[in-house]
């Protein structure tokens, strides 16, 4: 089964100037940025599914890759079949991280019983890859989508059978990420909004979706996990509307359910934007609301309106949300997973590590902008300016709550105030985010 | 300064088959439906900014209107020639609501001692008009967006002056709101967003916004304001980026300040486009989320991406919204205002008119088609039993919190159960639709 | 191998007041709109792809549909058996036309040898099924999309042995759309843009497409094909770009190369929208530019980026379309094939009637609303009016070429022309059509 | 009049480490780059309208920008003022070519006869400023887009005497275009489109506009101008459709009136990202057409659906684009001019020296990558490889029109291909473009 990778050596880094596609031009995993090393900084993921359970298929046409481990095995096999690939090429990239669902890498099941029986198999095997590896387990998630069973919903489904179903995949997840070592929990429900309101009551949906995820705290905190736990948002694509539409909004649903300190957000860019926000929007909402968690990182095509998935090349786009990340504290549990996959031509082993090679050199330039920008001051110091006249007075008031609209408005009036426009400097600003994206 | 209007008759109900572009076809005040008349049920009012005060400028082109009232008087004389023609419209048009912005019906005022003079003189003249009319006012507003003192922002401005004119513009338009007998009064935060992320504080920006309508509500409880609250999101335009993005973001700040038994929404179908909603998701989301107030009805353009504010003429698309608008109870102090503008090349009198008549014949035929779908109850009876499921069992426990993720997974596995997936049936729902749209 | 829609009993016209979800309520296929029955103006197609071929599949689950014609037959018998289920389908129905790639009615082939021997096969069966049905071929069409071959293209493929395969199946899939009395045969460029523009040739490629295109023209000539050829506009998905983006861009390229008096356009309005456009507008581009041919009827969901196929449920979209329609003479050679799936919930054989029966109602009655606005003259009267000035003067020679600029700007000095802006009077004629469509 | 830029130095190089936000740091304008100077490469203009006549208004506020010559001195003394003030900022910023509408710069008129004197007393006055200045004319064109009377199209319009109008302002322009020795002449139709199909004649308007550019162009020979012509395509805004909707549709325009010879394209990354386009590919399509004329460098907010014109600052795009115009042959009579407005925020004199600092230092930077690029023939290369099979053979027999399908399809059959999917590279090669860009 082994021998896809066989022909490419592990991955170096040899420099900017490296002439060497099979090489780090960027990402030198020891270097220390801020006092911390690169590594440490990204703690960069492999996403199990595009890379190794993805055939290349799109919804116009057939699989273009010819994985030898997608072959005619009984699934078992397979599926360890596909591990071995996993860990192989893990390996050769220099031991990053790694994100999975539980259907990515068990073997195909449909009743419940097969389903807890050949997750438990595979998950004695990834233990066992793990403790031969440096390799570490970023987060988990249960696959709650693609199985036709979900077509109508997962925790939010009409049929309290399936979420029935859901209970069991979260809860057999949740523990195996425990016992992995995972540094995450991530829900994204794919199919948790509708395809029509006309069949849907909304209400009673986002109330299901409320107390099971309210039900999965209360069983980490029973497991003892000590992980996080993050939904990822998304707008809508495959249904129609998905009720987790963006960070805004999954505030406003964690807020409802009390849970606004017990779950965080995993961000994708691709969703961001078809969400209508850039990503670095979504990184300074957490940011505010105090729910950053960790970031899918990938981008989507702004001329096509679907999910993507493209490995990330945008240089300033990934400065400015390094930056935000940064300023909000960098990653603690959360890490750098690329949930991005090589377009449906690039079809060969060699194609996996450009994509991943060219995602971690520009995280790790990236990260070096960010800190430059940090450390210079440049953009927080006029911020911070900016505002300073609410630190104060009646402005402090206000703040605080020891003020109304009465006093504001004499004070208006009294000082007869005829506030000059003052420039927002969006020119000059963005004149030196372009000077530190190098 | 009169006119204008004269050669229009006052409009008529002829019924669906007049030829009379200038009678109603639907729009028979009076009828019945669902044991309310018309005119109760829809409550329309016709907007003061988009027919009285735009000259037909657009960001490329000069006004191509040439109305009487904007001519060379001084600015009071020209505020009472405008709200001369104001009920002059209102009264041909069979005495409607009306909504204002502050600086719609004021003459032009740039400190806060002109502004509360210039407010004051021109309310004394509304209240006249409306002893002398039927016309009710829907809503008040005050506008903090065109002013280059709120180039960056009203109540989320870096400014604490500007602020402090914002408390003196609401407090005022508030009061006279009150004193007009409105039934609600609206926040539009055309500028509450920031232009670009990088001179921006957002976790302060929305403190500012929270604290604000903070003040605003505990001001209309101490002036003894009976009328609702209602925010307008908008996702954006003119800023990149506005606070109050849509219904569901809205809920999620009202949540944060504890303002949510205390504020509710004006929904306008074109932002909710914008946002990447259609009409009825917004009102279903804020009678799920029970904030729904008034809707500025009105119609963007699927194929263009700023804010078209075209006068509705989508039959589906409002019989839809009005079915969810009638299944949450309706209108109670809200309304159906037209936040609505004739294209810039509908440059004469009779176009408002048309306009009009074309927007109230459609929700009147809108309404109807509702009121049929409520009462055969073909879609309520399809969804209600679709969720039947989640009355009893386990399924309630889950609901009602008293059960958890470990008893859920093991019913899973002792019933074994395999869900089979049941059809949603949305082309059979769209098919009752598109029958009752008629 | 049957009985799929044995429970389904032949569809019936039973007019508008019905409440038989499985009757028709406007489509009465005889029924006379200006003089020409109602499915010889629609001449309504049923697509073999969506139907018979999609298992229900999205890009983020496995199929939902069960249908037996899926089953574990060999490839041969199982084409055989879907050919059964669609006649019977058909027959239900009221024997419409269909439409058919060669991949989907054929057993899959990996060879040129394979592909002529299984298509041959299958074809031959299709020329029985029609001897004993009144069910017609609309048009055909080869899939070069889905097969891994095409990943790169199919007649654009920087690889000519690709393209010699595209030469081999348009050859036998034109040949076979002669024999079996199709009205017409459609080129669909899935795969004929490109993913990045990075290894790309755009002329090179589109010279590739030009000198294909001309090749099936002459070979259409060569068999005596009396037919049409229509290319079908889509901008993008599953390609980032793709050459036939829209009507104009397609009329450009046909220009070009000297195609315009040969080739036309199938037109589908989810790809209008996803191109930008509004459906009427491309049917109103195709009419002035002379290249009208057949549509595609479905539609798109306005807040979704993607080509969601959906059944056209918009009565006054497709009164708009089937006016312009009409006004360009109807239908010749083309139809109203519905290129629509059924939802992926929707996993039953009553949902693929459901899609049907309302497809075809709707159709119907917009079609008669669309007479019906024809035959008022309302809207064409108006338009003729507003460009009377060009049938004289200095006007009508500029149109014929026989003025120049200096004549003109002379003659707007000498008038001193001072020309008032005259209302496009939007709103009056958008009340027009709202109040025919019903 | 003088002085509002009084406290600003002429702008000097300074180079990448300099922190003064008013130096460059990338345009050292007579560094030589593949042999040719920056500035010789860039051709960077200045354009009038966004810098010196727009006052900060958007659609929902008034001007935030207090420029003295908007004063209230009479039209003719403000124009003259204005050009004062034009002229002292390309002098700070080093004398770079400019770009202006007639409107822009002469004193407003409404009559033609007024338009012929106002017009010719400001060129006057340019002319002397231009001989004491180093600053030229990179083009000229005409606004027929703001003045009322051009509110349903221009040479579009419906009424001919507005065409009348239109031939006066061009004949003008041009000539003066001639005279002020401009390397080019610009047509943008702004209102060359509608606002709603049901009041429009598509192919009536498409045939006024065809003519219309037919005479400009006689002019053009009939003035002896030997400088280019160019259509600026833009998909939409203010109108809902405008006919020159990218390259490719006015490619189709040109080539129907046999044009494609004698008029190019004015590029705008904005308004290609509008028609659903990226920047680069409507380059790359306007050289495979072999119509690329110049650039009106900005960008759009990929967020939001309008024309915000902002300055560009996004390294990679422009990079991209860069390299497509060198492929191409680079500019000739074209050039890059900035038609970017600063944002309504950044009000004072400095913002508009930030503003343009930053996009000629991006520029210089971008053409810097673009020609790295192009010498190492990395990208080059990779393509010319991928399409070597169609120099020879059966495939180069295609491209010269000396085959046909049969002879393919046989070649297919008898050679039985298969052929393998080859990678298309595309993360590969697109992270050579990322290190490339620096």
């Amino acid at each position: 089964m082994s021998g896809y990778f066989d022909h490419i050596d592990p991955i170096q880094y040899e420099g900017p100037e490296s002439d060497n596609p099979l090489a780090f031009k960027y990402y030198d995993a020891k270097k220390k940025i801020m006092g911390k090393s690169i590594e440490d900084h990204l703690r960069v993921a492999v996403c199990y599914w595009h890379n190794f359970c993805w055939d290349g298929f799109d919804i116009f046409g057939a699989g273009t890759f010819d994985r030898p481990w997608h072959g005619p095995l009984n699934d078992q096999l397979a599926a360890e079949a596909k591990l071995d690939a996993a860990f192989d090429f893990f390996d050769r990239l220099g031991q990053p991280f790694f994100c999975f669902h539980d259907t990515d890498v068990m073997a195909a099941a449909n009743t419940p019983k097969e389903h807890v029986e050949n997750f438990a198999a595979i998950v004695d095997k990834i233990e066992s890859k793990m403790a031969n590896s440096k390799t570490n387990l970023l987060w988990g998630t249960a696959n709650m989508f693609s199985h036709p069973r979900y077509m109508a919903g997962a925790s939010t489904n009409p049929n309290p059978d399936v979420v029935e179903f859901c209970a069991l995949q979260v809860k057999h997840c949740l523990e195996a990420t425990h016992r992995l070592g995972g540094a995450g929990y991530v829900l994204w429900g794919g199919r948790e909004g509708y395809d029509t309101i006309l069949n849907t009551n909304v209400g009673q949906e986002m109330e299901q979706l409320g107390r099971f995820v309210s039900m999965v705290v209360e069983h980490k905190h029973k497991i003892g996990f000590k992980g996080d736990i993050w939904i990822e948002p998304k707008p809508h694509e495959p249904t129609k509307h998905q009720y987790d539409r963006d960070v805004a909004t999954v505030y406003g649903f964690l807020k409802t359910y009390g849970l606004e300190k017990e779950v965080g957000v995993n961000i994708e860019p691709n969703h961001a934007t078809l969400a209508g926000h850039n990503f670095e929007h979504e990184v300074e909402m957490a940011n505010a609301f105090g729910i950053f968690g960790s970031i899918d990182f990938n981008r989507g095509d702004p001329q096509n309106g679907w999910d993507t998935d493209q490995f990330p090349n945008d240089l300033r786009e990934n400065t400015m949300a390094l930056y935000y990340i940064l300023k909000g504290g960098g990653f603690t549990n959360g890490g750098a997973n690329f949930d991005a996959k090589v377009r449906r031509q690039s079809n060969t082993a060699e194609d996996l590590f450009f994509a991943h090679i060219g995602g971690m050199d520009l995280l790790a330039r990236a990260l070096m902008n960010a800190a430059d920008l940090i450390e210079s001051e440049k953009l927080s110091e006029f911020v911070s300016r900016r505002y300073s006249g609410w630190k104060t007075g009646l402005a402090a008031k206000m703040l605080s709550g020891q003020t109304d609209l009465d006093s504001m408005a004499s004070a208006a009036l009294e000082k007869n105030v005829s506030p000059e426009p003052i420039s927002g400097r969006q020119e000059y600003l963005e004149n030196i985010v372009t000077q530190y994206t190098k």
